[in-house]
């Protein structure tokens, strides 16, 4: 369910980016407002406190108290960590959407290259690309939420023709506790070999092409796995969050108003709710938000890959393209600037 | 209508850059002036309000607020921000223009290895580059707004050359609801094939170099179509957004100019316009707009990528590679520098 | 044992990073406590001399070194070099595990190319693989502390299987002083040469293709010694540590509560320990031990990459892949959406 | 004109950098010493009109003007902006430079496989590599306004010869509005292909590692058009080039010496010359004139690549490559190691 | 003799980094000591200057310079600069190490495709390689002032057994004034050529792999070339230094302890050595050494690339590679887990 707004940014205009202020599926209200409300109604409690339970000696230690919170708030760089932290997120992110197999160069060589017009010819294309869909099927469901909810088993992944009542016995049957998702890559190989022996791939560069995607293929799956297995440090994560939530924290007591008749510098007015304050938690926990959504982009939230959707997409490209579209051309004829 | 400047700072002389300070064309000033005349016109209203409309009581609440709001605005880290945001709209920029698919590569190819003079040859030739052609312009329509205004229907594809009649019908045959630029490719890699059945590509070397250099080509318009998909966070978007925005809502009070005879420190003397606010707005809301017409270099702005440029340079260079410049060659003879 | 915690944040809901700071293993807080209750008892030291045995006149000497110093310490840059620094560690730690050799993809070409079912070609197919994966076992040897640790000595990679006692005397007898984690991979070259020669592998574009991948292995393998014989400046690496470390021996003094009764501005209140001064230090050197634990991601960190666990898995697959899969196919059938 | 000092700098020693500081040729005086008098002599300007010329009561207000200045000012974040802009040009400028073409690696090729020591053969070779080079060559009289002043017409290249007259011809004749710089690529094609049929080049595979190799070399001269077509977006150059600009302006007025006389804060000593601030304006400036330097690396500044150069050696080396060197190889002996 | 410490921070422990503080080969004490007893010894002189040779109106005039000294000193913000150019010079640094020429990948080509046991067929290999390490040499020649100290004269290249007379004569009869380290590569490719004239190498593939082995090592040799003559742009390193320079000047004067009884806001206290000063020239110009030191990483700097030992581990290993390890086996028996 990714959030696409490309199209109504194409134009820089008056307030272009203004209009992506009102959206909300995706937004970072939808993601925040319940941190913001909690926010909210801390201060206010902490607030209540200050005005009417306390009394005055106590009154002046919460002040005492704020004002130390205030100043020394001001230590935590938030912001220098937020900015390095996010921009590594935002790249792992792109570097795992890079990492998404996509069989369709595989199917072009496939289609070229597997000749034959007879069942058993269109049976091994068939069969090879779905072998190439299944590998990537298999990573999904270790590395994304969404898929695994689609396909809880691996009966599962034969019920939506990913695979045979067969392959998954001979699967299961491999003993080897590693995920399997490359034992499909090595049926797709002893497949293609049979095809290059039976004659239909007709000579050894065309085979070797085909296996050559079949690994970067292959390649791709791996990285998704290594995404998925080393995460971002968890230190890394932990101290991010602590700077932000305790920067936070010492704000709920730090940004009170105080009395203004106590004349504490800077507090000459009381405005009752910190706008400023609740715009830099939109703004840190904001960022902060960015990041919780990106760091794993194959969940289930707003902005997260489709993954279900792409093991469709490929597996209907992938079989069209080397059964409906096998040798299927349009007739050639003169285009329009034929001279 | 990409603006190029890179004649004007071939040099770095006696203040290169300000010489760029004078444009109009895809500067700065055209994208910004409607916003800084809209913040100025509502800097003037409050700045009237607060000198001939409130009484003194509501002008004493009036200055609290201001000078709370100046106080405040410095916390949120606007540069920091835009700094992180900016560098990261700019490299997928880039990265957007490193996708740009360009057959010539492929045109050389297909020049060089389909071989023959009859009209079946060069038909061959031609169609194969409108293949690829016709592919690069199926996904400018769906990322570029240029493109899309200009081939609206898949009718004004055939209209401007990029393919037939009968090629449309059989798109449009073709039972699949995903974008179908990767059938163009599926057509080149059926008509390749037939050239090498026929012949007159001559062996499978060659066969595997075209279909390979045809699958980096598709690889380009799948990285085009994946920076459309999947744009950066809207989040993260709305995020910068507000921060810059509440920035200057709050410029709007704070900056204002208060009654030096109320002797508030900093606010001595009374200017009327606030040159540096103004300055400041430039400054970051031209930031911003920096983020605001790269995050889609496929609309129409100044600067944006001229796609519609391509698809006719593009269209016009392979044919011509492939028709006209098959196996021409000018005499070969001794060069200059002959022993 | 890497921490895997992407399953956790899969979906950004209310505080989505809060979940991760109760964890212990791989956590901020195992890394980090000594430190903190070192600085935590220094700093306590420092209190209770200052309050409890210095004389009036060596107190009012102390408050002017203590504000001296808090005021000093601010110089110090610490957040600039420490984001600048730990995003280097973290590039280079990433590239480091891209770096990793992963033999799948040669497996599939040796399954594919090295022909035959008799139990020498079996052997053939068996012996390559064990080759590339003893030549990263040998790289593993001399970068990870826990591969080492495995394997003290050559005798134990024959124990484990991965050599035989003949080719460590082969190795053993070349004369060489350099390391020979090459040497496997030239016996690979050897035995495929001779593959080639006894026709199991039967043409020429397979050999190129298994040798060129190959190749690729040895490449990462020598990224991999690469990163390991040039560190990081130690230069940085001291300038980075010197600037925290001295930043909170300034902390030790420079945040001492001062007696509230001398009237020092900011220090109207005491608060006996200086919550957010601990946290300044949770934070930078939480930041510094980012760095320190990713600097060598092949130690016995929490965080660390299972050297180990690699060794065992690409042995597993790769043998898998050409022994019980060569040619091992399940049936072909027709798919569930054969027309 | 490239300034290389990285001999001066191999060994880090008592202030290696200082060394640097005396040079002229394409150092920081020579580019900035123009602006650095302008601005002085504007400066002492302001200077003497304040001191000078202006009445009591107008000096006043000149002070509060001055002092709005200086606290403003502040608010421009030069150094934020300038690090992330010179950041990206350098990157640019760095991948510029990758972008040259070397013919080096097509003349191995060409060398190795275009047989025949007869003169036809010759010819072949040499025009072959003629083509890649006159290929560069057109680019960069696209790109550098140092070879568009070398060669201000075709007419030009012939002379120095890149190309024959009857290449020019042929140039010319193509019906192409755009820049024809990959006609010479198709020569190259043709000329390969014709070699393959008359048997020079003996098999495809060499011919297609040439032609792989030639397309590498248009995918470079592509990026270097790219990179000229599509210069950093104007916006951004403007912005920053104002910031720098404005915060100077400025600088002008809030960084005069104010008569200690009147006691204002920070004023109480006159220098005349305000030193730091002109340190300052070298170091911002200085820094923006690294990214006036750096945008356009094909200009004639003392620190541009000397593509003349590389237009030459480029020439001379891979005719020497396909000539001269054509089959020549000293007596192989035995070397110094053999036992 | 590059200062390999991976091993000490194998794992994160209590102050791992702080054992690494304790080195003094290629440490930042043994980088900084002399500008840090400079710098120190000016320090004490103005102070001396101040306290015992001024008279008392000299010393105000003094403290007011100090004053000023101090208060605009920060103006320059030398960290941010320092942040963005050693960032710079660290991707450069490793870049040049990813450019280093390693021979091993084409050892084991050349291994496996040019047959044959002969003398003849063991001097072709033999002379292959020699020819591939020449090359390199050439190029660390001329970008290593370690290696050209130990190859002063190309004599001392036919000395060291890496070129032979006759080849040396050969190279200086060579009419071009260019870097000639590509010849080498040529001899390359004709020996390459003959050999598979000879049959030695039997087939076009692996001929062609062999080829584009070699113009990869080639392009690394560029690569290198490349970043030896483009430089940093001086401007640049002359801005960076400028500013940290000035900036020390700048405190030698404003960080002088001015005398406490003038009452000067925070002069309260005479500590005599600015310990904090100290600290930060230690911090700053220890960062721009680890400049210094990383710009040129083919010095002889304790931290830099040891080229001598490239030139002698490649010859080495390359020699074993072709002639002993020629079709070299042990026995192939049964590995542990032979079922």
């Amino acid at each position: 369910m990714t959030v696409t707004y490309s199209r109504c940014v194409a134009d820089a205009g008056l307030g272009t980016f203004s209009r992506l202020l009102l959206r909300w599926k995706g937004s970072i209200y939808k993601l925040l407002y319940r941190e913001l409300i909690l926010f909210t109604v801390l201060y206010c409690f902490f607030s209540w406190l200050y005005r009417f339970v306390l009394n005055e000696q106590q009154k002046r230690q919460f002040e005492n108290l704020s004002m130390y919170c205030d100043r020394y708030a001001e230590l935590i760089p938030v912001s220098f960590v937020l900015g390095f932290y996010v921009t590594l997120v935002v790249s792992r992110w792109w570097g795992q959407f890079e990492s998404v197999p996509w069989p369709d160069r595989l199917a072009a060589l496939v289609g070229a290259h597997v000749r034959g017009v007879d069942e058993s010819a269109l049976l091994t294309r068939r069969t090879l690309m779905r072998y190439a869909n299944l590998s990537g099927a298999l990573i999904y469901r270790s590395v994304s939420t969404a898929v695994y909810k689609r396909f809880p088993t691996m009966e599962h992944l034969v019920q939506a023709g990913l695979m045979t009542q067969e392959e998954l016995r001979h699967l299961e049957d491999l003993p080897s506790p590693h995920n399997k998702f490359w034992v499909p890559c090595m049926w797709f190989v002893n497949l293609a070999l049979r095809a290059r022996t039976e004659g239909r791939i007709n000579n050894d560069v065309a085979l070797t092409a085909i296996l050559a995607e079949l690994n970067s293929l292959r390649t791709k799956c791996m990285k998704l796995y290594g995404y998925d297995w080393i995460s971002l440090p968890l230190v890394y994560t932990q101290v991010v969050t602590v700077a932000v939530y305790s920067f936070f924290l010492a704000c709920l007591i730090g940004r009170q108003f105080l009395d203004p008749a106590q004349g504490y510098p800077g507090h000459d007015q009381d405005f009752y709710l910190p706008v400023f304050t609740l715009l830099q938690f939109f703004f840190y926990v904001g960022w902060l938000k960015v990041a919780e959504q990106l760091i794993n982009p194959f969940g289930e939230d707003d902005d997260d890959f489709e993954t279900n959707w792409l093991v469709d997409r490929n597996l209907q490209v992938s079989l069209l393209s080397v059964d409906e579209m096998y040798d299927s051309l349009p007739v050639v004829e003169r285009d329009k600037y034929w001279n």
